[in-house]
């Protein structure tokens, strides 16, 4: 049987229930991490754990990780989980009817464990998604904030159409992400992602790259995309996995994967890295 | 006892618990209605049903609502509920863990009666939010998606201050709406309205009023506020309450009420109608 952690106990998986008044459920009203386990370890759980603690404060929610990893650690014990991931939500928690929160309203806290999905697809393309990415200016979209609509009907357009996922650009025309993973581009050896500025996820094997790799954050147009030749996306369930393919709305190639050894070589090495980081 | 009806059941209120996997939960992938109940009925409620199963299309979430009022008048009834609101919610189910649902998905649906809230405060002062309002172009706010971290944001940064709610405007600083209300402006006898294409919702009590009093829907910017004497807001909890003072982020007011006789009036007439309609 597999445990879930909630709110300070273990229970069934099948028995892991919120409250519909929990804000999480009315309004995506939280947060959440998700987290590669290794060697029946939370990889890179220091660098989850900062940007959780950050997109806590940017959403005025007062709650102590400091028992965290402990709870981490029993879970995957109790579920005798080597590898997969983790999941940890944190909602600002049950109460209230309206978008203001009781005054003494406590944060709930989910967390569980993920087996690995089976990622076959060798492939993957994308189409430029018709919703754009949600700006900075109105929600903390650097974090992993528990409103998922954006991003669920740019995936699922992208499905509907034969494409593995959808690449999201901001009001300027600048490339963000994808629905779910953070984009790199490479250029006469040299690595590119867009900056935080654009809108984009501070993603945990984002920064990885940009401090291992010397890669360069700027604003990217969706129509300077022809002047790199090698593009990949990272979360950290792909890790690093190359782009063959992007279409416009009208399914129209703008980009197609003609990747230079160089480039080549320094993906090779980013994978690498990746894998034994 | 209160009842909820939870997916073809009526349950207990503090036994109404969705699915930790519920994707409404995950990511807020889902829409709403509030309703007013008076004497027993539903009010508005085919208007309602229209937004909802507009909605319902806009977000690719596929639900045959035609034995919704049925479920409704029991719920109203196994309640004694004669005065309150009705919350309709509809997720797009459980599964999946990625954005991406499960083929063979069924919607969650949660129906719950609340009653009438407490309103005694008579004044209503806006504070201009620092969080802009989500445009359109990446999610289909005309509708009540279940997306809900922007007003909540919007909301509390205006109680933390000691406003009543927060006006959101969008990118190019034309008002939109508070984080639950919409918004409506007397000028000359003439009653103004944001229109659908600034990002607002298409509230049910906003189109009564634009229906019957030939309100204007127009673009207003943030700065065109001092043009008009008389600002209301509106939604189905509210009806249309009269707002007092507007302050920017420096907590400078940058409109007061000062409304003329014949504003006053006009406003008179809308509250009668809607308290009749």
């Amino acid at each position: 049987m597999k445990y879930v952690f909630l709110n300070n106990k273990f229970v069934a998986e099948q028995d892991a229930a919120v409250s519909i008044q929990d804000r999480g459920f009315r309004f995506g009203d939280g947060i959440f991490e998700t987290i590669k386990i290794h060697n029946s370890r939370a990889k890179d759980f220091p660098l989850h754990l900062l940007r959780l603690e950050e997109g806590l404060q940017e959403l005025k929610i007062s709650f102590d990780t400091s028992s965290l990893l402990d709870k981490v650690e029993q879970l995957i014990k109790k579920n005798k989980q080597a590898e997969g991931f983790l999941r940890i939500i944190i909602t600002r928690g049950v109460g209230s009817r309206g978008y203001m929160p009781k005054d003494d309203i406590t944060p709930t806290i989910v967390i569980e464990t993920i087996n690995t999905p089976n990622m076959k697809q060798q492939t993957s393309s994308l189409i430029v998604s018709p919703y754009k990415k949600i700006p900075l200016t109105c929600l903390p979209v650097n974090y992993k904030i528990m409103q998922g609509l954006n991003s669920s009907l740019a995936k699922i357009t992208a499905k509907d159409q034969g494409f593995s996922d959808a690449l999201l650009t901001n009001a300027k025309n600048e490339i963000c992400e994808t629905s779910s993973a953070n984009i790199f581009l490479i250029r006469k050896g040299k690595i590119y992602t867009p900056n935080l500025e654009s809108g984009v996820l501070r993603g945990v094997i984002r920064e990885k790259i940009i401090n291992n790799f010397k890669a360069n954050e700027e604003k990217i147009k969706l129509r300077q995309l022809k002047k790199f030749d090698l593009i990949f996306i990272t979360n950290v369930a792909l890790e690093a996995k190359e782009i063959t393919l992007i279409v416009n709305q009208q399914t129209k190639a703008i980009w197609q994967s003609c990747p230079k050894v160089e480039s080549v070589k320094i993906f090779k090495e980013i994978k690498e890295f990746l894998q034994k980081a």
